[in-house]
C-alpha cells in the first residue's frame, strides 16, 4: 500500500509527474509543490527525472513554472 | 450490511479495484490509498488480486502509482 | 412523513434500494451502507429484496459491492 | 411574506409538493422529509393532496419513496 | 452605494423581483425569503408589486409559491 | 500591486464595474455591495462613473439594482 | 521545490503571470493579489515584466485591473 493521496504527493516532491487534465491535456514536470485541493505547482524537470505516464499528442511539458488549480485535475501519475 | 463507503474502502486497502470516471473511463489497481474525499490511489496490481468488475475496451489498468482526484469518480468497485 | 433523506437511508439499510444517475443509468442493490454526502454502498441483493423502481434497459443490477460517490445521485428509491 | 426557504419546507412536511429538476422532470408526491442541502423525500400521495403545479408530460409522480438530491433541484413548488 | 447582497434581499422582502436562471428561464414573483446561499422563496405578486425587469417570453410569474435553489440563480432583481 | 481580490472590490464600492460572466454575457453599472463568494450589486450608473472595459454588444447596462451569484462570475473590471 | 501553489503565488506578487481560463482565454498581466480560493488580480503590466508563457491569438493583456473568479482558472504561470 502506497499511503492516502496527500502523502503519495509528498514523497514525490521534486521527482517528475504527470497531471491529466478534465480537457484531455497532460502536463509533465517536477513536483514543485501541492495543496490539500490537489492544486499542484509544476517545474521544468531537471533532466534526470522522467514521467512514468506515456506521452502523447495531448502531452505538454512545462518550460516554466506553472500552478494548476485542482479542480481540474482527473489523476496525477508520479 | 457492508458499512460506509470509507469503511468499505479502508476494508480493501491493497486489494484490486475498479474505479469508473464520469469521462468514461475505468482504471483498475490494487487499492494504494484514500482520503474523505473518495480522492484515491491506486498502485500496479501485484498479480494475484483480481477486479471484479467486468473489463471491457474502457478500461485501464494502471501502469504506474496513480491518484485519481474524488470528484471524477462514479463508483468504485472492489 | 417519512423523516428526512439520511433517516430514509438508514430504515433502509440492507434492503434493495434503485440508484439513479445523473448519466442515465441505473444501479440497483442492498443498501449496504452510505454517509452525509449520499455516498452510497451497494452490494448483490440476497435473493429476498426486490427494489420498488421499474427495471428497464438502463438499469444495472450490482454482481459486487459498488461504492457510488454522491454526487452522481439523482434520486435513491428504496 | 412566507419566511426562509428551509421554513416553507417545514411548513409543508405531509403535503404535496412538485420537485423540478435540471434535467427536465418534474417529480410530484408527499414531502416526507427535507435536509439543509434541500435534499428531499417525495412519498405517494395519500389521496387528498394536490400539488399546484401544472403536470405535464415531463411530470412524474412518484410511486414509492424517493429520495431526491439536492444539487438536482431547480425548483420546489408546495 | 446598496448594501451586501444579502441586505439588499432582506431590504426588498415583500417586495417584486425577477430571478434569472443559468438555463435561461426568468420567474417573477414577491420575495417572500431567502437563505445565505440565495436560495429565494417566491410568492405571487399580491397585485400592486411590479418587478422592474423587462418581462419577455421567457419569464414566468409564479402562481404559487416557488423555491427557488439558489445555485440555479444568475441574478435577482428587485 | 493592487491587494486581494476582496480589497479590489472594497476600494471600487460605489465606482463603475464590468462583470463578464460565464454565459458570455458582460454587465455593467455602479459597485452596490459585494460578499466573500463574490456575489455582487450593480446599480444603475450614477452618470459620472463609466467602466473601462470595452462594451460591445453582449454588454448590458443594469437598468435597476441586480445580485449577481458570485458563481457565474468569470471577472470584475472596476 | 518550488512550494506550495499559494507560497508561489506569494513570491510572484507583483510580475508578469499568464492565467489561463477553462472557456480557453488566456489573461496576462502583473499580479496584483490573490487569495485561497485562486481569485487573482492582475494589472497591466508596469512595461518591464514579461511573462513567459507563450502568447497566442486567445491570449488577452488585461488594460485594466481584473478580477478573476478563481473557479475558471486553469493554470497560473509566473
Amino acid at each position: 500500500m502506497s499511503g492516502r493521496p496527500l502523502d503519495v504527493l509528498e514523497a514525490n516532491l521534486g521527482d517528475g509527474v504527470a497531471v491529466r487534465l478534465k480537457d484531455g491535456a497532460t502536463y509533465t514536470g517536477e513536483l514543485g509543490g501541492y495543496d490539500q485541493h490537489l492544486n499542484v505547482v509544476l517545474e521544468p524537470a531537471g533532466g534526470d527525472s522522467e514521467p512514468s505516464a506515456g506521452e502523447d499528442e495531448a502531452t505538454e511539458t512545462v518550460e516554466s513554472t506553472t500552478i494548476i488549480r485542482g479542480d481540474n485535475v482527473v489523476s496525477i501519475t508520479p
